[in-house]
């Protein structure tokens, strides 16, 4: 159902942008916590753990910021979306405009969420350690570095991530709103981003990647173009895929 | 009482593969990140605990998954609600035709789960380690090993979840949906775990053993097919029981 | 508001024994899980924080088993709602007899539970270890050992329990039931727990340990009775000071 | 909307008061609990995730102990809900008297509770240790001192804690309560909280400072007053900004 009063595009690409700028703020944050020389969770080396949560409560609250769209702050689920023949969110159907400002949105947000970070950890990044650790707070890497099965690692988990966005709202009496996606987060982190730390979004890793290769970061090295495509097509595969095997088996 | 509106047995059969298959995806992947070499989990070394919140997960996403039919997943799971004398889900009594179809469903669904989380990690299984680790991302075992003491501890684990299905409807305003089957799975990991690794799933456990035995693995070994009894039994027993106390004690 | 179809004893009492016993399955499960020999969450050694999660998960699913009784499980709640001059539970007014038949409930399923945890864990439990590690998984115990400071700490820990369980029903709109008093347990054992392993309830310590000693645990110490007043007396008052204060301040 | 009654200043006093209190003991109870000699917690060592959802917890049940005030324990939150134009509390408008009221209340509450959180572990405290470990109970410090970058730290930390209490409200369908700005503390601590250990609340530094500075702690150092401006400054400007943000972007 389209409703009567359309979302204009200002407010979709204000939502999506602020949405997913807090999502990187929290996640380039807690990597950098982890990895950076001198931080208090450098010191107690909680491990990869932390990390899962952190990108879990990313996606929560950058959710919760972006309430008038729906909280997609990834690409991979507006193309799902579209793809299984939903609307975006109630009152915004998913035409070419809009599908447009969200991705845009999100790309934009996901930069300026990615300097965000960079500021609040500025004085750890100036400090000396491995440029890959550097790299590693902005964007993903593989462990074992293959393209088809770095890509197919990020088609199954961004699948699992965008089937759960489709279906979700048919489990009825659940009011833990974006608490679930927090923790679907955390569970693809923990069980499929092993090989390759799970993207499963091309905003999440393309902006932070490019935000590295333009900031001043103190003793850094390359951005890793080579791997950039991999967290961008395999994602938007498996959003596709969410949205066939919705139309087909559920 | 019976929906005048009968589930078709393809649907029910859906229903479970689909949220089964998520399932172990999840629960397989978590364990792989943990055991397998060269994975970011593997690296971090968060244990035991992480395997807990991970197969949690993996059971809150396969329930959302299997939505049309209450997300059993597991066969204790449906054998106890036939012995409470419940019905399976809303609409769906618990006849011969519909247990078996839930059943045949969630072997189906965690056989291929197993695949995709091993197609997941393919490139992880490639390296060379001890051949239990690999066995162990699939199926259960003991830490010592005893037939009675083991099935013990897989009943006990078994009555807890099932008695819980039974009965959690019962408590009011209470709103958290999957989320508490979740955490019941991280309780019973964390608390009842530690002698067999909690199966307390009949096909959680067989279906990825046999994944085990017919999948090419590199450097694999054989699939403990001597203990893979217990698993079946102890949660059958398990589920068998937490129907009956619940008709004789609740 | 006396519900004019009064609750029956022996429901009460039902009520409140399977909850304390499932509590206390997997609380005590939990600390046999990390500190018994070979068990999966001693090889992993994931501490302290595993623990506390066990534990505010046992109570989570105790209060599910308890549903008919409001989930007590303590007889330092029982205790501080009667001086809070409220209902035990909807319908079952604090009348000496129900009263005392919640407490003597309480212990008797805290008991059983301890002998379940202890079939769970049998073969570990046979292992050699130190004999305080095997107590330690029935029974609280101190760091520094002093009456006054140990009791005063239980206090604090039970005052924070209690009066929450009084006051939590005024915050409108939340609806994530046991979970509450779940995350409630894992914050006080993360943060009042470092002296005393936070019992904060005389249930929970003194059925257990008077389980270990009739047990026949192999390789057992003593039950350190010495110090068994202490998770008795300080839970008490901690109880009657959250019931003061709630009729005083709040 | 003006409540036409409207709260008394006690009220507004006692509620913020207990709140904050209770944030302090389980807060500053954490960090003992992870920091000092010989409690169960150091012994683990669970590092600063545990410290994270100490905190975390302790906000959760801060607000449900402030539940006739809407929770703030907070100046910055106060202040911040002010520049939005919104009331402070249903029935609460933000008038001089009674934000002066929230902010006093606060302060007083935080220094109580981290008398008693010292209570609770007053032999630990006893205990021969660095200065330094004893005062990080108390209050934060930061990893490399700046007072520009600290500040600036402190300010997007508190501005993200801020905004998110401003527009949680805007996400319908979500019943966390409590549960939502305790996941928010624990995110902003494990993504933010590297480089200074995140204040991000006037009360909850400078109020335990104080508390560091009066009690006889035993073999206590200094109470680092220099840098005790920091985390006042820096979350007053994030709260300021979470409002003037919400007015101009959402």
């Amino acid at each position: 159902m389209i409703s009567p009063l359309a979302v204009p595009i200002a407010t979709i690409f204000g939502s999506e942008f602020l949405g997913t700028m807090i999502l990187i703020i929290l996640g380039v944050g807690v990597v950098a916590n982890n990895l950076l020389p001198k931080t208090k969770g450098h010191d107690n080396a909680p491990g990869s753990l932390q990390i899962n949560w952190g990108w879990g409560f990313g996606v929560m609250f950058g959710v919760y910021g972006a309430y008038k769209t729906g909280g997609h702050l990834n690409p991979a689920v507006t193309i799902g979306l579209w793809v299984s023949g939903k609307e975006l969110a109630p009152g915004i159907p998913a035409t070419a405009a809009n599908m447009a400002t969200y991705i845009v949105a999100q790309f934009a947000g996901a930069f300026v969420g990615a300097v965000i970070a960079w500021l609040a950890y500025k004085q750890h990044y100036d400090e000396d350690c491995d440029p890959a650790l550097k790299l590693g707070t902005f964007a993903t890497g593989p462990e074992i570095r293959n393209p088809f099965w770095n890509t197919l690692t990020e088609v199954i988990g961004t699948w699992v991530l965008v089937i759960w966005v489709i279906i979700s709202g048919y489990t009825e009496g659940t009011t833990i709103g974006p608490l679930g996606v927090a923790l679907l987060i955390v569970a693809i982190g923990a069980s499929l981003g092993g090989p390759t730390g799970y993207a499963i979004n091309p905003a999440r890793d393309l902006a932070p990647r490019l935000a590295h290769a333009v900031l001043p970061i103190k003793g850094k090295g390359g951005s890793d173009w080579g791997y950039a495509w991999v967290p961008i097509v395999g994602p938007m595969i498996g959003g596709v895929l969410a949205g066939l095997t919705y139309i087909i088996f559920w």
